[in-house]
């Protein structure tokens, strides 16, 4: 049994995560803090570094979450830009970085993207942009982390709990349970691959 | 023959990129200005503006430039992970942002990557993170521009001009001349294509 802390443990991807990783002693956190063990917000360091102090020994780190901005690219904003880069992206790489000096020997950090960078959708190329930019940041990073720890990210398609918010914009996308998700967490968690995409699509 | 805006001519790259561009008019831009036509910052959107208002009309712009710090990992620091966000990502989506409201019909842009997002070395995590964020970006706002406008990008390895500067960070890679590059910037600004990462390896 692994201590694993799952960041957005209240959204819907955070539930399919936890679907994945039901024979680990599981310490939840997100932004609001509500019915989770644990307040975080991934934008800022302090936040992030307050979290893992607070929870001590732990051997998987798994982050579900990351805010983007929709919209066409012609009238997306410098500020809807700005916010997701400092979520989606920033804010994933803040979680490894501050994590590799909490994070036990051989441990784990799994991240998540979204399938909009390989499939492509109107108003999505904030979320594409920075689902490109992890998958990238994963691939590579995985080369550099000390002490044997691993990192992954999960690249799903729509979850079929979330079909009725995103449906409607993702027209011939084929959305797929969040049980099968968290097969991808879990595979990420309990394996001993690395450096890894680990695409759940339909 | 068409008028093409290459923003970073002095540079090695932009040398490459020049050599593909010969049977066109071709306008020279750096953020210095020296020895070319005009002075651009592709971090200011006014800049960039300023820039297309100076020129009039141009049928394609060829962006060779991206700053990118390098470090380990875990040693990179907030402010070099943003200036590099903001040159080498949020600079180039500037350039076709901006631009999209001055070229012409069915006119290009041809952006920059890079090598190092998929063949990952010490020290270029931000690099690599950007790169793959602009390939990314390249694949899917090519379905968004309007007016029969295309974008592509060029993703080489290192230049045989280049070598002195870096090759010994990059053991095992074999560099390509700056022309073959050129040929990649030729192949986008002349032809058909759209959405296309142009890799230019050995």
């Amino acid at each position: 049994m692994k201590t694993v802390i799952l960041i957005g443990a209240q959204g819907k991807m955070g539930q399919a995560a936890l679907s994945g990783l039901k024979q680990h002693r599981v310490i939840t956190a997100s932004r609001s803090g509500d019915s989770c063990d644990f307040q975080v917000d991934i934008t800022d360091k302090d936040s992030i570094k307050q979290l893992f102090k607070n929870v001590g020994d732990f051997d998987a780190v798994v982050n579900t979450v990351g805010h983007c901005e929709y919209a066409p690219f012609q009238t997306m904003t410098d500020d809807q830009w700005h916010t997701t880069i400092q979520s989606k992206l920033i804010g994933q790489i803040n979680v490894v970085k501050v994590g590799i000096d909490y994070i036990k020997d051989s441990g784990s950090f799994t991240l998540i993207s979204g399938i909009l960078n390989v499939k492509p959708i109107p108003q999505a190329i904030a979320d594409a942009t920075t689902s490109g930019a992890i998958d990238t940041f994963v691939k590579c990073v995985a080369n550099e982390l000390p002490r044997g720890i691993r990192i992954n990210v999960v690249n799903p398609t729509v979850l079929e709990e979330a079909w009725d918010i995103y449906g409607e914009m993702m027209p011939g996308f084929q959305p797929v349970p969040g049980q099968l998700v968290g097969k991808a967490f879990e595979r990420s968690v309990d394996g001993f691959i690395t450096g890894q995409v680990l695409f759940v699509d339909a």
